[in-house]
């Protein structure tokens, strides 16, 4: 069970680069459930994620790179491409997974942190620079973006 | 963990007729590892099974009815159909699976035996109708059926 928060962002915080990061692409073969495959460096994975918003049942699969080179090429829509750098939170065990969308996406920036408890999640103050909370905004899902018509505006 | 043996039949038991059965279609979206999604009457799931005849490990996800019929059309190669029964071995608590393949890949008829334990498929005693063990000859995986060119001849 996957149980995680999620909010805009506009600005960057200045220390950026003396965070680690994964870039990942990722396609969908479908959106309900979600089927996704990724790649994130040079591991590769599909993911099953039932309903839900805040909280949601999920699976990692391991595949290998042949594997997902042929699984990419079956996903509707998109391929989306992101640099995700990982935060640590300051006196706690929870950690921003801060996304920077690339190619088409850009400049949509968007921060998750995935909490242990939906309490946890329900208790959790922002960071002063994460701006909207979109959790339970379907169209900031990755699921909806791979779907978005590119030559249309975006959310 | 999926424990398994695999035989190829010939003859049909002749009360086949009182057993339950399924009617099973099913399609790989990848081979290596297994990625299968199938219609079991009227249940959907797709399938990812790690390496290996006689153990590997398997997760059944469930799909809904559009989920399968999005993903069915991403399948690579043949789609399998074939007519499943269940019959209970006497004495013991283990179920023939017997599966009648329909189409293209009649006239083959396979019967797998799921076991609880290594030592258990190992010490099994096939009943007197089961023909070639071929439990570890991936020319009878289903997933290789599907990859076969149908206007070649059969293993």
């Amino acid at each position: 069970m996957e149980i995680e928060r999620k909010f805009l962002i506009t600005e960057l915080p200045t220390d950026l680069e003396s965070y680690p990061f994964h870039l990942i692409e990722q396609g969908y073969l479908n959106t309900d459930p979600v089927i996704r495959v990724r790649r994130q460096d040079d591991e590769f994975y599909m993911t099953y994620k039932g309903k839900g918003f805040l909280a949601r049942e999920e699976y990692n699969l391991p595949l290998n790179r042949e594997a997902y080179e042929h699984l990419i090429t079956k996903a509707d829509g998109n391929i989306i491409c992101k640099k995700r750098y990982l935060i640590p939170i300051k006196d706690t065990s929870l950690t921003i997974e801060l996304d920077i969308f690339e190619g088409s996406f850009a400049p949509l920036i968007i921060a998750e942190v995935e909490f242990p408890s939906i309490e946890e999640a329900e208790s959790f103050t922002p960071p002063a620079w994460f701006k909207e909370d979109v959790t339970e905004d379907r169209h900031y899902s990755n699921s909806y973006l791979s779907s978005v018509r590119l030559d249309q505006q975006r959310p």
